[in-house]
């Protein structure tokens, strides 16, 4: 009646599993603290006068840099030249993947929005009013969506792509985060596992969250003091794999931290990751499904999305390992035929379009894997191992991944 | 420059509003407590015999009936008679809205699905598959998604709505509810505020859950000790209201519990909700968009989705009371003109398919204000609010409603 368990007998002991991720732990800090204490720079490649990048700015900072930007414009308006904002362009001829930061970061390109043009005076109002609400929000020191600011002036915005565009340019006027500016995003991401951390002043165990664990909170900035005896972070694609993985609590029997977007990542949730890495100085490895969509997600969380790449620096997470589904597991687990789902014309020339991209290239293992994915045009997901029964992906999908190193 | 906070100046003391609450909380609870002290129930009224209803079963339960079921058809089998289920239609015809109880229920027409006929015999090949995984299951007592249980035989089921259908199915056949049989469904809600109570034996005090507040869990059977001083719920349809909330602690200012399950109700946050309004007897107070989309998810929550009428006792709370943005909120709190949006033809007639409803037409406020807004043809959203600043909802608006008692 049961069908095998694909390399169930394979599984060696969970002391020995402990073992191998120990070093994978040990090997995570050396690299933290002897290659260099801190991440590389734009200005540590000589590329801080030609590319832009913005900061994580105390809520200060972000009103001490607006007020003084005004008072520019006032002893331009006084001194009879009228005024206007020097605006990065955020376009995509003005972007630039770096290498050696593996991430996308702005070149230097810049245009200016004078008041007294008639094609630019209702975007410089624009973006005078959201400079002044945002002031206001630093005043307060409360946080709103994009949603709430667009509806504080509908008469001017019109339409919320308008403030939205208009924000994302301030924040590259000010050289600060979206959330330095206190506007956030709704979040989706939940955590659960070897994680303490502080969410608003209240303390939060991640151990102690049951099954449905943690919501991520929408504000970075006011988490902190996170602890954590994890030897990794995994990082999951979807939320049935994740409760699975709560419900089974195999952050007990291999100490580690799960956190899910639920999807398509949010702003806060890779905003979480990365302060997790950075903090804790652990290995992430990656649990997406096998197909071009789950490795773009993959890309997000690693290498940044396009249209916030002025800000890639604070919502990257570097160095994540690429755990499964991968395309050879299809065949070395056996996953069956009727399993697997023919990708679409659509799926296969995003997989021929990722093959293109340099976040993709500069990993031989990942080029390998789509390459197999493209020829074979299969996919599958995560929920596929569920066809060896239901825990198949605690028991023995990950725990073997763990002791073969099985990550790229 | 700062425009004017209608009806600020209305508003009395918070101790004045906390006055208030506390009479809306002791009528809950005498009434609660002498109507009669079970709810009302179909054999109360006499329709056990031609409605029939789903109950929550402990698994053992689940797992006694699955096997008495399957002993039954082994016995026909043997006696020459072949095999074939019994399953109550879920058909619209075979729906039926109770008056008394506020809720759809199922009437009591069923169909034979035999074993030894061309059209059925797949049918009946998947339901004995998906009693036999449900069986696994509560042997095991573990919980998995509905695409899990897909995922088991793909060969056998082919497509998921092939399963999820005969799911249903299975949970009529054996009398109890969806979550019963331990398949549960992906998680999207959250809850802050005036709340202490167990996710699978952890204890969660939801006043120290920062602004991110916790996850709902997917799996209603493992929560349980709810404890709270709360003089009410606030029932909220988006995430950003939510967040202005809890961000506020705004249940610290009026003792309350905030839920939210972002958009559309999934069955964990109607299940969560059910469960406090039965255990703690509080008032439910909702917080939706006007709009005719809002209105349909205050009756979600309220008196069920005509898909799972069969679980409908289980699912929904009585008596949620439609706080507000109400049609005539609009002109009461002078929302501006370029903040309301004009009503599609789409949600004109969504309204006007409102008005023909049972659970519309039992309340006259709800039908005037339906009425008026399908007159206007003007809906706003919650967010609306902030045209008066960013904590006009949390400051003046919410609290001048509840000191008035300006609900329905």
């Amino acid at each position: 009646m049961r069908k095998s368990k694909p390399h169930k007998k394979n599984l060696n002991s969970d002391a020995a599993i402990l073992k191998t991720l120990e070093t994978l732990l040990a090997n995570e800090q050396t690299q933290a603290s002897t290659s260099n204490s801190k991440p590389l720079t734009l200005s540590d490649l000589s590329l801080s006068s030609t590319c832009r990048e913005v900061a994580d700015l105390p809520l200060s900072s972000v009103r001490s840099n607006i007020e003084t930007l005004i008072l520019s414009l006032a002893r331009s308006i006084l001194s009879g030249r009228g005024f206007s904002f020097s605006v990065p362009s955020r376009s995509a001829a003005n972007q630039l993947y770096v290498p050696q930061l593996d991430r996308i970061v702005l070149k230097d390109k810049a245009s200016l929005r004078p008041y007294a043009a008639v094609s630019t005076v209702r975007k410089t109002t624009i973006t005078t009013r959201i400079l002044q609400l945002i002031h206001q929000l630093s005043l307060k020191n409360i946080h709103v969506t994009k949603r709430d600011l667009f509806y504080t002036d509908v008469k001017l915005f019109q339409d919320q792509t308008q403030s939205d565009a208009v924000l994302d340019d301030v924040s590259c006027i000010l050289g600060c985060t979206r959330s330095s500016l206190n506007v956030v995003a709704a979040e989706k991401g939940v955590v659960v596992g070897r994680l303490i951390f502080s969410d608003n002043g209240d303390m939060i165990d991640c151990t102690k969250m049951g099954m449905g664990g943690k919501a991520i909170p929408p504000n970075i900035d006011r988490v902190g003091d996170m602890q954590s005896d994890a030897l990794f972070i995994l990082l999951v694609e979807k939320d049935a794999a994740y409760m699975r993985l709560a419900e089974d609590r195999f952050y007990n029997r291999f100490p580690c931290i799960i956190v899910t977007a639920k999807g398509q990542p949010d702003v806060a949730t890779r905003l979480f990751l990365r302060k997790m890495k950075m903090e804790l100085k652990l290995p992430v490895l990656a649990l997406v499904d096998s197909d071009p969509y789950g490795l773009k997600i993959l890309s997000v969380y690693g290498c940044g999305s396009k249209n916030m790449s002025y800000d890639s620096a604070n919502l990257t997470t570097p160095d994540i390992k690429w755990l499964g589904v991968r395309p050879s597991d299809l065949d070395k687990y056996k996953i069956p035929e009727q399993c697997r789902l023919p990708m679409t014309e659509q799926d296969i020339k995003t997989g021929k379009d990722l093959l293109e991209e340099d976040f993709v290239k500069k990993n031989p293992g990942w080029v390998e894997e789509l390459t197999l994915m493209v020829k074979t045009k299969q996919k599958a997901e995560i929920q596929a191992l569920s066809s060896f029964g239901f825990q198949y992906l605690s028991e023995v999908y990950l725990p073997l991944k763990l002791q073969q190193k099985d990550w790229l």
